[in-house]
C-alpha cells in the first residue's frame, strides 16, 4: 500500500520559485572582469532566467538536449545553472582548465547542442573549435557585440534574453530527468560524465542546506571560490536558493587579493574553495592583513586541508574552517567535519586534529570501508580500506559509458578510489588513493599523511609523495618539496629530523627532491601522474 | 533523457541506519511513569528496532498492514517509528485525547491489525475495546506482566522483543510505501486520516533539518513535548536522528513542573510543543525559577503562540522562541518564523512582531492566497486569503476518501482552511480559520488577532472569540476570557480600553463572558465548536 502524498516532483525550477517567492530581494554580486561590482536580486534573476529558457526553446533546444557552458563563476552562469535544466535540458559545465583534447572530446562525447562561451575565454575555446562537431550555436557574453570570432553560427547573450518574454512553463516535469552534466578530469583515461538528475540536484541541496551539513542560512553570504565548472561549485547556488542566502561570485578574480579584498567588502560568512586557494589567500593575508573574520566557515574540499592552515586560519584569522570532502560523482557532498558534542571539552590542537580529518557522512550519503578481498572493515579508526558510497545523489553509471567493475561493485556501491578510516562515530579520514599508496616491504605508507607531516614544517609550502620503484622493498616513497619564498637553506636532513617524531621512521623518504612548484591537475590537485613520469627511475629529473 | 544517478529508495531505515553508523552513542533518555530516568543509546534503539520489526513480521504482519500505538512519548514509541514501518506496515499513531466515539472510529476505519498499549492508558483504551473489530493483536508495554485486562490476544512488549533476534531484512523498500497515518482530530466531522509515505517522512527530516528551517544538529538535545501521536511529533525523531541529536522524552509528565525540571537537568536546546504548555511553563518558572536559558530554540505551532508570551521568554527567561506553523495534512511543517538578515537592525520590540508571525515557508512547501472566487491574492502583508500550499510532504488525498473539493483545489493544492496575509518577504500570518472568522457589516474581524490582542493584557491567562448572530452586523465577536489566578477584578470595560489603541474600535466585542478555562480540543487548541454551541445566541451560558 502506498501512501497518499502529492506527487510533487523535485525539480531545479521548484527551488529558484521558492527563492524569488520567499527572498526575492536577496542579493547576488558579482565582480565582473573588469573590475567592477555587478549586483540583482532573486527576483532579477527569476525573471532573466525565464526569459532565458524560452529563448532557448525557440532557439530549437529539446529536452534532454546537452547545452554547454565555458565560464567563471558570475550571474549569467548562475541563469544558466536554471535556465538550461528549465528548458528541459542539461546544463554541461565545460572545465575551461582542460587540456584541448580533453574539452574537445568532452564536447563531442556529449554532443553539447549550444554552449555558452565567456568574453574572456573565447581564445581558450576557439583553439578546440575545428575539433567540435555537434555545436549547432554559440551564445557568447561578458564580450562587446562586436566582437570578432572564428566561431560559427554566434549569438550574444543579452540579445538571446532580450529575445524572449517571462511567460514561460517550466519544461522540467519529471524529477527523473537528467539536468546538468559535469565530467572528471580523471588523471587517467578519458573524461568520464556523471549525469545529474533534477532529483538528485534537488535532494543534494536540501542534505547539504541541513544544520549538520554545510547548514547554509538566509543571512548568510555565500562565495563559492570553487568553480561553477567544478562539480556544480558544490551545490552551492542550489543550497543558498534554497535558504535565500546571499551569493557572491568573483568572476574570473581569483587570486589571493582581490579574493580577500571581496570577502572583507562584502561581509562574506561562507566561503568555499580548494586548499591552495586558501593557501594563496592565507599568505596575502599575513602580507596585507584584513579583518576576514566575517567568515564563519571557510569550506575546503577538492582535496585534504593541512592541519597546519586549518590552525592558521583558526588561531591568527579568526574564521572557522569547515573540512568536507566530496567527488563530482556524488554531487559532490559526501562528508563534512563539523565538531561533534563529544569534542566540546578538547583542546584547540586535540580539534584541528579532529578537523585535519575529511569528517562524517551527511544524512543521505551512505559508507563502508573494504579490504582488497572486497571484505567489510570495522570503523575503529585504524584500519584502512577502500571507500565506497551509495546514495540518492551518486551515479549508478557514467554517462555513455558501460557499468564498470572498476567504478561499481556488485551490489550497487560506488568505489570512490580513496582508502581511508572510519572512527567508530563516523569520522573518515582519507589516507590516499588506491593507485597513490606506497606499498613498502608489504605495508602500505599513505602518501597524504606523509605530505601533511612535511607541510608541517614552517618553512615548506607544499610537498607530494609519489611511490618510486625499489630493489629491496618493491616501492619507496620519494617527496617533492616546495619551500616557502622566506625558507633558509632547508635541507631534506632538516626535514627527516623534523619528521622523526610525526611518522614512523620507516616512512620518512629517502628521496626528497626540492622544486619551484608541484604540477597540478585542472582543478588544482597535485598532478601525481605528472611527478610519476618525472621522477620514474628515482633520478633527480 | 533521464539522470544516472542510484536508484536509491527515501526509506524510514536509512536514517536509522545513518543513526546508527554515525550516532551509535548518542543519547535517548525517557522519563518514566514512575519519576526515573530511562536512559540508551542509538545503537540500542536500532538493535531493538531489528528485534520488534523480525517480531512483527513472525506475528503475522503484513506489509501495508496498520498498527495502532496508543502511546505517551517515550523510547518504546520511539522504537514503534522505526519497527512498524521497517517491517513494512504503517504506523499509525492514536490520539489518546479523542473522544471513545472517535477513537473506536479511527482503530476501525485504519482496520489496525495490531495496536501497541502502554500501561497507564489501558483503562482509557479498555473503555472502546467492544468496539474494535479489526484488531487480532494487543501488545501492552510499561506495565506488569500479570497486568490483567478485558483485551483479547494480549502479548507483553519486552517479551515480543525477546522472540526475534536481530538479523531482518528491511521490508521498506519503496520509498512511495506508506510508512505512517494520523488521523486529524477535527472539531467538525469525522476524523480524516493523512497517510504519510516514507518518501514524504523522510523528505520531511531533510526538510525541518535545513539550518533555514528548524536545523536540528548533532549538538543538540531536543525535547517533543508534542504527542507522538500528534502528527508525527512534528517530525522531530526522524530529524534527530538524521542529525544524531540527543532525544529526551517527556513520558506522561506534561506538568510545568517535572517540564521545567527535564529541561534544566538534561541541558535541553530545543523544545517543541503547543503554546499552552509553555503558558504553563512560563508561570511555573516564574513560580520556581530554573535557569531554561540552555533552550536554543523553544519551537511552538499546534496554535499562535501570543506576542506578550514570546516576549515573556525571550526578554525574561533568555529563550529563544521559535515560531512554526503546520498540519497534519503537511507532515506537518509548513513555516518557521527566523528573524532574516533584514531584521538585524530593528528593536527587540519590533523582533517580537515579526516573531507573533507564523513566519516563512521552508523549501519544499509552496504557498499561495486566494479570495473567495479562487482569485490569488498578491503577498502584500495586507490582504487576507485563504492559504493553499502544495509540497513532497502534504497529502493528495485523506486515506479511504475521496478527493473533495473542500480540501483540495482542481489544480491540485491543498486548502488549509486558514485565512492568511503574506509579506512580501514570505512571513505568513494566520488571520483565522475560515469558518471562524467574524463577518460584521460586510467586513472580516480576525478571531485570531483579536483574542492575542486580550491576551495581551497582564492579567488575562486565555481568550477566545467566535462569531455570534447580530441583527443589524448580520454577526459580531464574543470573547471568552480566562483572568490569571492573581487577577484583581478585572471588568470588560478595563478590557474594552485596553483594546482601544490596539484593534480598530468596530472590532472590540460588546460581550466578553469571564470564564474558568476555555474548552479545549484532544489537541489542545479553544475548542470554537463548543463555545459556539454553548453561546449559540450570545446569551451568557
Amino acid at each position: 500500500m502506498n501512501g497518499l502524498m502529492m506527487e510533487y516532483h523535485l525539480t531545479l525550477d521548484r527551488i529558484l520559485e521558492h527563492a524569488n517567492h520567499i527572498s526575492p530581494h536577496k542579493r547576488i554580486t558579482t565582480l565582473q572582469p573588469d573590475g567592477t561590482l555587478h549586483r540583482y536580486t532573486y527576483a532579477d534573476l527569476y525573471r532573466r532566467v525565464k526569459q532565458l529558457a524560452k529563448a532557448l526553446v525557440a532557439l530549437g533546444v529539446q529536452p534532454g538536449d546537452r547545452v554547454g557552458t565555458f565560464a567563471w563563476n558570475n550571474y549569467q552562469h548562475l541563469e544558466l545553472y536554471y535556465a538550461i535544466p528549465g528548458a528541459g535540458a542539461v546544463c554541461h559545465t565545460l572545465n575551461i582548465r582542460l587540456f584541448p583534447e580533453q574539452l574537445s572530446y568532452i564536447v563531442n562525447h556529449a554532443a553539447d547542442k549550444v554552449v555558452f562561451v565567456e568574453g574572456s575565454l573565447l581564445p581558450l575555446y576557439e583553439r578546440v573549435a575545428d575539433q567540435i562537431t555537434s555545436v549547432q550555436h554559440y551564445i557568447l557574453f561578458n564580450t562587446p557585440s562586436d566582437t570578432q570570432t572564428r566561431l560559427p553560427n554566434v549569438l550574444f547573450y543579452e540579445d538571446l534574453i532580450e529575445s524572449a518574454d517571462e511567460d514561460f512553463a517550466w519544461r522540467s516535469t519529471d524529477e527523473q530527468m537528467a539536468a546538468g552534466l559535469c565530467y572528471t578530469s580523471g588523471t587517467t583515461g578519458e573524461p568520464k560524465g556523471a549525469l545529474y538528475s533534477h532529483r538528485s540536484m534537488y535532494l543534494h541541496a536540501l542534505g547539504a542546506g541541513q544544520a549538520n551539513a554545510l547548514g547554509v542560512r538566509e543571512t548568510d553570504v555565500v562565495l563559492p571560490v570553487v568553480p561553477q565548472f567544478h562539480a556544480m561549485a558544490w551545490g552551492l547556488p542550489y543550497a543558498c536558493a534554497a535558504s535565500g542566502a546571499d551569493i557572491v561570485m568573483p568572476g574570473l578574480h581569483l587570486k589571493p587579493e582581490p579574493l580577500a579584498q571581496l570577502i572583507e567588502a562584502e561581509r562574506v560568512t561562507i566561503a568555499a574553495g580548494v586548499p591552495t586557494i586558501w593557501t594563496g589567500l592565507y599568505h596575502e593575508l599575513k602580507n596585507n592583513p584584513r579583518d576576514i573574520s566575517c567568515i564563519r566557515a571557510l569550506v575546503v574540499g577538492g582535496s585534504a586541508m593541512p592541519r597546519a592552515l586549518t590552525k592558521a586560519y583558526e588561531s591568527e584569522l579568526g574564521v572557522n574552517v569547515l573540512h568536507a570532502w566530496g567527488m563530482t560523482e556524488m554531487s559532490p557532498l559526501g562528508t563534512v567535519c563539523n565538531l561533534s558534542s563529544q569534542h566540546a571539552g578538547l583542546s584547540d590542537e586535540q580539534k584541528w586534529d579532529i578537523k585535519a580529518k575529511q569528517g562524517y557522512p551527511i544524512c543521505g550519503v551512505e559508507m563502508r570501508i573494504v579490504d582488497e578481498l572486497g571484505q567489510e572493515l570495522p570503523w575503529d579508526g585504524r584500519q584502512m580500506g577502500e571507500l565506497q558510497v551509495r546514495g540518492p545523489w551518486i551515479i549508478r553509471q557514467y554517462f555513455k559509458r558501460d557499468i564498470s567493475a572498476e567504478s561499481f561493485t556488485p551490489d550497487g556501491w560506488f568505489r570512490t578510489g580513496d582508502v581511508v578510516t572510519m572512527s567508530p562515530d563516523g569520522y573518515m579520514q582519507i589516507m590516499d588513493r588506491t593507485k597513490d599508496l606506497v606499498k613498502s616491504g608489504g605495508e602500505w605508507i599513505s602518501t597524504v599523511e606523509l605530505e601533511n607531516a612535511i607541510m608541517a614544517h614552517p618553512q615548506v609550502l607544499e610537498a607530494a609523495v609519489i611511490a618510486i620503484p625499489d630493489a629491496k622493498w618493491q616501492e619507496r616513497p620519494l617527496a617533492a618539496v616546495v619551500l616557502t619564498p622566506d625558507a633558509q637553506a632547508l635541507t631534506s636532513a632538516d626535514i627527516t629530523t623534523f619528521l622523526e617524531d610525526k611518522v614512523a621512521r620507516w616512512w620518512i623518504p629517502e628521496t626528497m627532491i626540492f622544486v619551484d612548484e608541484i604540477p597540478k591537475t585542472s582543478v588544482g590537485k597535485f598532478d601525481k601522474k605528472v611527478l610519476r613520469s618525472r621522477y620514474a627511475e628515482g633520478q633527480l629529473g
